[in-house]
């Protein structure tokens, strides 16, 4: 059995500096590179695109809402048209370091409020899908598990992956415990390194309510925004590795 | 002969409307189109690539600061990588917009003051260059004719293409005579028609002060960003073809 | 009776022009100022007070999303804090080019997306509310007449004013018929003037759908942004003073 | 004798955060705070505002240029219109915060290229010193000692303040020693110390060829962005205490 681990990465903006991105990518076997929307200005994504390069991981760009200040997290009404260009606008920016780096583009992962809207607003993930249509058909789409931006990618033909997440409790309908609900958010390494061996062997998780909902995916997303990020990460990774899982990239059929 | 006529384009932002780019776009043989630092939002960038696939114009890059309250005017002092990295993710945003819509990216042409500095600053002239090259080697780039950028350019192994100015007077020097100079813009369609008619034909241009100085280039820059700016490209149009020059693209050796 | 007819200014922004603000202010009695975060630089503030204080109208804050793209007409999900600070900030910014001008800020009017949904979310009214409140106390809040915002204002003891519009028809709701909708604006500036003249001696108003609803308020909207706008906010002027109507900004208790 | 310790503060940026506010603010007398161009988004400017008030520490306004990914650092080149209304707009934006908080704005300290610059460019201090007056015209005005920010400051009848680096070493000029330059920085908090207490008792300080040069100011710079800064400023503070030197917010004669 395969597992693809995932972080976000290359979220610092200028001088201010995000994450523990010379750690994690050691221990991921994806990135997902901010596109200075919502974080990542020019020359911090040549220089995450060399780390990660270097690191031999694959590549993906994480486009998100033209809001700074909030970081993309904040809700945003934008048109269909919007959503395309924005997105499009996005993958080229990134993509041109990556070529300079004489690397692919592998996949896109949409960033915050992009990337909730778009598991439940199918006109929302239509329009992201079109852009990585446009842009590259090779490209895989990535989104939540169960989402409706799976069933977009695969209305415009791209190939998808569902993400996984082992430090957030579930809801029995299959979406995230909100962060405000207490628990919602797993602490323990081991315990979430434990959600995440439940997901892969049995396909199902324990619901925050105790139910258990059936759950699949490809993907496993390791946050790097948390303390001691790395550390936790590198615990999630030996659980499975322990538990005779590989730690690869996503696979394209083309790639064999 | 054959001369290219350029105009910089898609330099609207969101609700703010510039230019007169339906119009220009019939007159021209090649656009330069802003890619979102100093103008030009993404859904800008996307109607303004498909207006200029539509009229079948050479399509380039206009990269610069990222200054929009500054439109790009404003010399700022970046480092060398700083300018290569916000480069480089300028032509990839663009690019993007130009793939999706089946095109090739022909040229780039560095805007406002990052083209009057990169005119007379070699290090800054080699940081553009060095993007260009490292996007896409077979791109021309487009600076003053006579300017360090198109030495830079040539170092860079880069096709390189010498600017001319129909309506703006030159120094003896051979730069242009700065706007705030009395006579520096030319206003009458015909002189400016006649200064283009005489670097054309006879490599030499009647600078400000009377003196006859040697200048060459392959493409005449056409502003968008003065009154009737399509009636004045027009007449300049007419003279040059009324003198047998041909109105095309800059071409690439390989183009044949 | 008495009537303000205010309008939307300084939403230009850097190289970029909107508007007929010349022309406008002579017509209306109130000015809400673009305060740099939806529209409306520095200088163009700097500018724009000095047109509001030789004209001699009442000057008003005009804070909206942070969101010069979309020119702050996004819906936009922010935290009840974030609103606050946001209009704090804005306030004192277009405070600062008003107090330099020797004159007073008069009223507040929250912008676009701001402005429709604060006339709809109470929480969000009150965040915005409590900004002005915070900044000036005697300032007068402007929301749409029959909105939470006005709600908000006056739990927040700040005097408020119930904005009406002449060239847009109204659903039997009271609230404006969205601009998707056939019908929704009124071009003849005939129908207009007899929208407003209609509202002003009835305090009725006929729904788009025929109905009568009742309707009243202290200051009515002058579109800055339709075709001729001037000359359309002239022709409903002078029906009002026709009527015997006095345009003048709105009154402060205090003010006598 | 007394002397003000100053430090920059509220320069992070959403979600990204910088310096040890929490910190220096219990050490130093008085801070300078971001106003949204170089740093400083509207909630982080309320909280630091707070934070301030709550120390009971001068507060100042911090302006800079409009460059967030430059952190204000780079050199930019505005008219003298454009750098008077961005300073006036953020001396505004701050001073509403600071007024909601019961508070008075105290002092004005331009940040990284603008202070740089203005400690050159008469014409540019003049542009800032004028938005001062025309703000505030009992606001102090901070620059570097002996620069022509503080002549600006006195020919538009501001009160000035010099300010001293403890951290820094000086040219012969009296100018700082730039960071490129080896041994510019001084890391060691005794040093940094010694440095202080040479300026205070000698008006003298070492340059860095070992030159004496005449120097006198009001207040010292703390530097927030250096590894440990809290206890490196604690080291300096109990030596200049230990010289029986008050530290002390400055003075404004009117306070007495």
């Amino acid at each position: 059995m395969e597992i693809d681990l995932n972080a976000d990465m290359g979220e610092s903006f200028g001088a201010w500096r995000m994450g523990e991105d010379e750690a994690l990518v050691t221990v991921v076997s994806s990135v997902n590179l901010a596109c200075g929307f919502h974080a990542g200005d020019p020359w911090t994504m040549h220089r995450t695109v060399a780390l990660a390069v270097e690191a031999g991981v694959a590549i993906g760009a994480h486009p998100g809402y033209r809001d700074l200040v909030g970081f993309g997290r904040r809700k945003m009404e934008l048109s269909a048209e919007e959503v395309t260009a924005d997105v499009l606008y996005q993958l080229g920016a990134l993509d041109a370091f990556v070529r300079a780096a004489g690397a692919h583009l592998h996949h896109v992962k949409p960033h915050g409020a992009l990337y909730n809207q778009a598991a439940e607003e199918l006109e929302l993930a239509l329009a992201i899908a079109q852009a990585v249509r446009a842009f590259d058909a090779r490209l895989i789409l990535v989104g939540r598990a169960g989402s409706a931006l799976l069933q977009a990618g695969t209305a415009c033909d791209l190939q998808v992956a569902g993400e996984l997440f082992a430090d957030r409790r579930y809801l029995p309908s299959g979406a995230l415990a909100p962060r405000s609900m207490p628990g919602a958010v797993i602490d323990d390494p081991k315990e979430a390194a434990q959600q995440a061996a439940q997901i892969l062997s049995e396909h199902m998780v324990t619901a925050i309510d105790g139910t258990q909902v059936a759950l699949t995916g490809s993907t496993l997303c390791i946050h790097g925004d948390r303390p001691h990020a790395a550390v936790f990460a590198q615990a999630v990774r030996e659980r499975l590795e322990g538990m005779g899982i590989q730690i690869a990239p996503l696979r394209r059929p083309k790639d064999g």
